[in-house]
């Protein structure tokens, strides 16, 4: 077997740009297994093997993996090589795991295109253009389920390759069963979310804090704390503090996928509109119409949300009663209240400032609410998906306030973005965890299921 | 984590009936997974996973586990306990990852019955019969895909759970892999060749190696083997073994799915003809029809082989075709001479006399050559699928002469029948291999791609 990790790179070459050591374990994965299935059959490794590796090397922005590293690093100031690489490895499995999320996914919602490139299931349809397909499927759809299953198998490969520290292996072992159990409930619940035509809010969050939530964000954390033996308060915090910061991301990309730009998206805008996925913003739409006396505006929800063939008149007359009645204004405001209760539970932590504040700025990030001081006008970068499921990966970057300047010839690390102009001291001392900042007060209809949701 | 295996059952009891035990692990690990995901989601739990587990629990025979299990044994006079239960969680890891296959292949395929009950894509869809499913997939084909998906989850959380002996853990984890990734490409030269609408008998070939020989056989017979530690030339013999085996096994599943009686298969007869299965039958029919003077029997498969739309009277036809051209005859042939190979390479290996009589029983069985004598007149049971993408577990047992009795009210353990009347002594003390048989002289148009593509 491989090895994903010969010489781990130290901490610190780690922390200034966790995005390159993943892409980096990552490669030396890929290649071999693409190799493996070709020698099976020439066509099985040139076209779904290799599509799929292309898949995973423009994987994003890798925040899956950069939240199992931050994990690691707010609860271990200094971990050893031992524990760099595992928590490396870790991260590609889980990013492995997200490129089965995406391509199934995009069977499922029959998206043809991803960061602005046809997606798999075109792609491999595109190989056989005169086939009808065995069944209800076509062949590029078919095909791309079975893209998906292999990249499930390279992820639990390269999950059993990360020989985490004994004394923490079966509890990482057991939360990574946790991490993809939750990944498949989510996608299920927004499956029938949309089958259902539910423009419940409770339904909407529930799904939400599976598939981005939990998934995304949470576990990840929680899977790089485990790997540093962190203590089961440092675990608590990190697991709620991921919650509310993988909520916000995905509140954040419901709202790219109605009002960001397709440049930076990498999808078409208005995808969910027509989808009709049941997301927060559309449950609040939902009832903020439904309150109205006169029945306009609950009118244009009926009759273009969930509707395949609304065009631009119609998904601009959504993007309309969204805003006016307030629903995209009450989405953003919970996004800032996610992020400053996330952000109280980081601050509660007891180690690593510094890793503290990177932990922290990504969050900011994958909230779309990175401000200016922040966020030096770099490129904008594809917005990473915040779950399967969710309207893409390719969403725009935060709608920061300030210009987006063209991308150069060499396009700077997005994740730059994450670190703060200035950075906090060198990791010092332990200090006692303080205890959990208070909620902010909520003023959501169903704030409690934007936690925990059982 | 729930351990598969607490106290694993003495060998013998194993022997006794390999599935039942195999049954047994797998009733421990589907109680607790599916109460975990009914915490996640009650509907998730009830639907998904319920159903789900549902399906493995009635998953036929069980023929991949009792390959684990005899592959252990006749590599193991009398195994340890521990080496017991490794194998049994191992076979039962296996068996998850077929329903993951079946799953997802009835999704592809289109096929609405599996052993004889709805497919779960059509259970799944029932649930929610109105909604036309968010894009190219209804919700029914697409809940079934991520059902499939939390098979494939649970079956490698069973597999990390198997703790195989440490000096033999790293090549069994790496023949896991092996097997999963070659039962995904064998899965996806099905779909190519039905795309292609091939012809061709060696992509016939190709595809029945990975799917059944490989996947279905031969990688099970080497697993339990490198459990017990084998020596190398014992896993090439049984591989090679295991490699005739399963293309007999596949091969008689080709012939049910044309002229089994759907009462035994569980499936409609003639799904394979019209999906245009690119099986070594039709390959045969194609070229034999081709080499006629005269285009009728041509005509009649290109008119019906691989129509959707084809009814009783074009079925009929095809099969009239495949007999009076001789195709059938050879298949047949085929599968005995390949139960020789089989039977020959198991006659050499050096160990357990008596479990060698129960392999080459299961042998005959899954290639449906069962003699009467071996077969005691037992209530025909559902034919076990050999692989992903086949035509159904379900089909019928194998057609062997002697009537059919019906099934009493306690119905025998089918796999009874892999049992020989005159059971072989004791296991006795190791005798060295003997040089593997010489393959018989086979008359196959393309013979070499029948034991390996590559």
């Amino acid at each position: 077997m491989v090895r994903a990790q010969e010489q781990p790179p130290d901490w610190r070459v780690v922390d200034a740009r966790p995005s390159a050591a993943v892409a980096e374990v990552l490669e030396r994965l890929l290649a071999p297994r693409v190799a493996e299935a070709a020698r099976l059959d020439a066509s099985f490794g040139r076209q779904v093997a290799q599509w799929l590796a292309a898949t995973t090397r423009g994987g994003g922005r890798r925040l899956r993996s950069a939240f199992v590293w931050w994990g690691l690093r707010v609860a271990c100031p200094a971990p050893p090589p031992g524990t760099v690489a595992a928590a490396l490895t870790v991260g590609a499995a889980v990013e492995l795991l997200q490129s089965c999320a995406l391509v199934q996914d995009d069977v499922m919602d029959n998206s043809p295109v991803r960061r602005g490139q046809p997606a798999l299931h075109v792609l491999l349809g595109s190989t056989r253009p005169a086939a009808a397909g065995p069944g209800a499927l076509g062949f590029g759809q078919s095909a791309a389920v079975l893209a998906g299953d292999l990249a499930m198998v390279w992820a639990e490969d390269t999950f059993a390759d990360a020989h985490p520290p004994p004394e923490v292996a079966a509890p990482v072992r057991r939360l990574w069963s946790v991490l993809r159990t939750e990944m498949i409930a989510g996608q299920y619940l927004d499956l029938a979310g949309q089958a259902d035509a539910s423009h419940s809010a409770t339904h909407a969050l529930r799904t939400a804090v599976l598939k981005s939530g939990r998934y995304s964000v949470a576990r990840p954390l929680e899977l790089g704390a485990l790997l540093a033996a962190a203590p089961p308060e440092v675990c608590r915090v990190l697991r709620a503090a991921g919650g509310a910061a993988g909520l916000a991301f995905q509140l954040r990309d419901d709202l790219l996928a109605v009002w960001g730009d397709p440049a930076h998206t990498g999808k078409p805008t208005g995808e969910d509109i027509r989808e009709g996925k049941p997301t927060l913003l559309a449950a609040l739409g939902f009832s903020r119409a439904a309150a109205r006396p006169r029945g306009a505006a609950l009118a244009v929800l009926r009759r273009c949300y969930g509707n395949p063939a609304a065009g631009p008149a119609e998904l601009a007359a959504v993007r309309e009663v969204l805003e006016e009645t307030g629903a995209r204004r009450d989405v953003e405001a919970h996004i800032a209240r996610l992020v400053g209760r996330a952000s109280a539970h980081v601050e509660a932590l007891p180690e690593a400032p510094d890793a503290r504040a990177r932990l922290l700025a990504l969050v900011r990030l994958a909230a779309g609410t990175v401000a200016p001081a922040d966020a030096p006008p770099a490129p904008a970068p594809a917005h990473p998906r915040p779950a399967r499921g969710g309207s893409g990966p390719g969403h725009a970057a935060p709608q920061a306030p300030g210009p987006v300047r063209p991308a150069g010839p060499q396009r700077p690390d997005p994740e730059d973005r994450t670190r703060p102009h200035a950075r906090a001291a060198a990791p010092h001392g332990r200090r006692p965890l303080r205890p959990p900042a208070p909620k902010p007060p909520g003023t959501h209809p169903n704030p409690s299921p934007a936690e925990e949701p059982s």
